[in-house]
């Protein structure tokens, strides 16, 4: 039997099946369990000639098959998948054995396997990956973090295979504890805001100016050759000229608008409010995910209101103002997500440098795009940075960029065609852009009903009016 | 010693103290504990000649001098505080015991500790409790759930001192297991969403109109003369003419604009994510008393964007947009909290009737509105209503004033004056009202990166496209 498989793969869905195709594509000899043997000959006939790729059905014959220390990576469902298949490992494993998860876990499972698998000798990292199924077998982005051990041990193997960007590899050791995780999770949670900003323009431009798709697809095309140049976009210009086999139309227009999420949207809503920090696009984007499953009542209330939108009349200018504002908005949701990251970095001391997951989001992974080359300048010069928005060259991005986010803002209030994501965005530019917020009328209202206290603008101290009625 | 006592609180800050005052004012003598005994002592000089009102220092005082079954409630800071009292007065306790948790407690507390008390023989009720300090003293809101007989048992006292309207008590039953904390919690879920648009449109006339404060007095009382009759539009009213004893300016804008929150609203965020249900406009309001803590930054944000407000120039015609415009919003954010009840009551098993918190709210909490008689009728004449903007009475009332709504949001886009929760509200209301949301597009996308289907709108089933790009 050979004991010298060089990686393990623990389930054999479209990500892990890929992503061992890859690893083995850069030489090194791979195995793959998986309990449904057809998974195990699926993988080991579409791997590459002159590659060894092997798959099996029991968790033992692939771990006594593997060179030690033992490299095993896990992607399986989060949640209790992920528990019941340590458990199976751990009895079969040498001390120094290192096991990798690379599904979306919450970060605080992360946490909570990090000591249960460390406590009993072994190697755990929690290890985020982007990239979608193409990206897995061709280059994803891998943000592995936690042990620092165990990040020498697979660095060459994560190098190999991870997209490149001007030679540097998509992957890098994202901080201390669950940092790849909780990077990862932000990372989703960027990419629920800019799908919700590019629906919202295709909807605008689409509906409310009716633009036909095949337009569309050139105008998201030219913009994928622009400022806007990412994956996302460049998805959208291939969507919008796809056709139904079917019937013959758009594609897109055959889908139902009942979105799905497989929840990592709704952990970083979350986790932002336990920071907390405020990322709105990102809640707003999750937000309409949601409305969007309850569509007997939107038919219902459609009925019901005046809800017939108005048309966009002049809709060359403004293709050019809904270019610059999904720029504006998909740079503000950045801005929020990173914002995010620092603040948890802190707060839940993983010590992420905000320079790396920027660098390895530039490539391999759905949220990759050119903006992220500003971002790494941005935090190489100013590793402290808090907010992308303070830095001065962003400031430059962006600046003239605000007033065709406020046009198009404009439109979708005075349309009635919906624009959570871009409003909430514009909402943050101008609250965070401001000195004066209107909170201060919240502290006196919470120290009129509650005695809550309030501080003051010209001394220092706690006060607390008893008399506020007379 | 008097063995005689009908009541007993743990707890005697400024509610519970004010609440014992208000049940012994209805004829029940009154016990009160705190380990601070010039707490006990000031309870006791409080209290209104007549009534038996005291105050002892040790739990064991207390719960010796209460006639059986005791009734026990704690008002003390939710979290371990809570568990720690529950501890303490166990083993001084008698089988059929009740103690009531009348502090904001998150549910998932509540159902641990329904369980933990009740398997030891003793009764527990979660219950909300609304009004501030003075509601407490004079009629609060009352939100009582979970066991049964132990609202049989307490219904007498909490009939007599919660607020009445039209005769009926400001209290009910609101469900199984923890209904009570969970109602409450959404009830100041929706505090914080109408407190944020009051804010926003203070903002819009005072920054963006230069409408004096004064003027902006007699502008609000006005309002809680009409159709925004409620709570906190009086309450505003009070705080704009209040003056500063320290410089003689309105002491609001004396006031620093970091805002504080005690939590309820950051819960009532997460929670609403876990349903899922979609209440953009609490999120948004808890999102802006977020980043009003940031300010720093904002203050630096200030200086490197042109975030230089424009004014508002027709503010005569503008007030009256501006009250529509609340009424509108504020409605909404009713719609959205509601919504969040009937969705949890199914989700969590709680059997919530919303006539019962609707009614409940009517009277004695924070966000008491004329309003809720609106709904209270809605609720009364269709029990199964899922979102109280359905409802044919509510259209009316709402329809005539969404262009107002619409014409505010404008202004706060072309002014730069923040409107996040006005603008939160319009995009959840323009979703809400829309047959077809652009989410099909986010279902390509999800489909093109990770194969995660979508449905189609001409057929049943699970689709997939392999060839998105060609």
């Amino acid at each position: 039997m050979n004991t010298s498989f060089d990686f393990g793969m623990v389930g054999l869905g479209v990500m892990g099946r890929n992503l061992l195709l890859n690893i083995a594509d850069h030489g090194f000899s791979v195995i793959g369990f998986d309990k449904d043997a057809e998974k195990g000959a699926s993988l080991e006939s579409s791997a590459t000639a002159g590659t060894t790729v092997k798959g099996v059905t029991t968790l033992e014959e692939m771990v006594k098959q593997l060179a030690v220390p033992r490299k095993i990576m896990m992607l399986v469902p989060a949640g209790k998948p992920v528990d019941d298949v340590i458990d199976s490992l751990l009895p079969l494993l040498d001390q120094g054995d290192l096991i990798i998860d690379g599904g979306n876990s919450h970060y605080t499972d992360t946490l909570r396997r990090i000591k249960y698998v460390s406590d009993k000798g072994f190697h755990f990292m929690g290890t985020g990956i982007s990239g979608g199924e193409f990206g897995a077998r061709t280059g994803p982005s891998i943000m592995p973090g936690g042990d620092i051990k165990a990040w020498e041990i697979i660095k060459p193997i994560f190098e190999s295979i991870a997209a490149h960007v001007d030679g540097e590899p998509c992957v890098a050791y994202m901080g201390k504890g669950a940092a790849g995780h909780f990077v990862k999770m932000v990372h989703n949670g960027i990419e629920y805001a800019v799908m919700q900003l590019i629906c919202e323009i295709y909807d605008l431009l689409h509906r409310g100016s009716d633009i036909p798709n095949d337009r569309l697809h050139e105008i998201f095309k030219s913009w994928n050759e622009g400022e806007l140049k990412s994956y996302l976009v460049e998805i959208t210009a291939d969507i919008l000229k796809k056709k139904d086999p079917i019937t013959g139309n758009f594609l897109v227009d055959m889908i139902n608008d009942k979105a799905g999420s497989k929840g990592t949207g709704i952990w970083t809503s979350q986790d932002a409010l336990n920071l907390p920090v405020a990322i709105p696009t990102i809640d707003a984007a999750v937000a309409m995910r949601t409305l969007s499953g309850f569509k007997d009542e939107r038919i219902l209330a459609a009925r019901l209101y005046k809800s017939d939108f108005g048309k966009i009349t002049d809709a060359e200018s403004f293709i050019k103002q809904a270019e610059e504002a999904l720029f504006a908005a998909i740079l503000i949701s950045y801005a929020q997500g990173l914002a995010m990251l620092k603040k948890a970095s802190e707060e839940l001391d993983m010590a992420i440098e905000l320079k790396a997951a920027v660098k390895v989001w530039r490539g391999g992974c759905i949220i990759r795009s050119v903006l992220l080359e500003d971002f790494y300048e941005s935090f190489s010069s100013n590793p402290q940075l808090t907010n992308i928005l303070l830095d001065t060259e962003i400031v430059k991005l962006l600046d003239s960029k605000q007033h065709s986010l406020r046009a198009v803002v404009a439109k979708v209030v005075e349309s009635k065609i919906g624009g959570a994501a871009l409003m909430s965005t514009l909402a943050y530019f101008d609250a965070f852009t401001t000195e004066k917020m209107p909170t201060n009328l919240v502290q006196a209202q919470r120290d009129y009903f509650g005695a809550h206290t309030y501080q003051r603008i010209d001394k220092e101290g706690i006060f607390h009016t008893e008399d506020w009625a007379s």
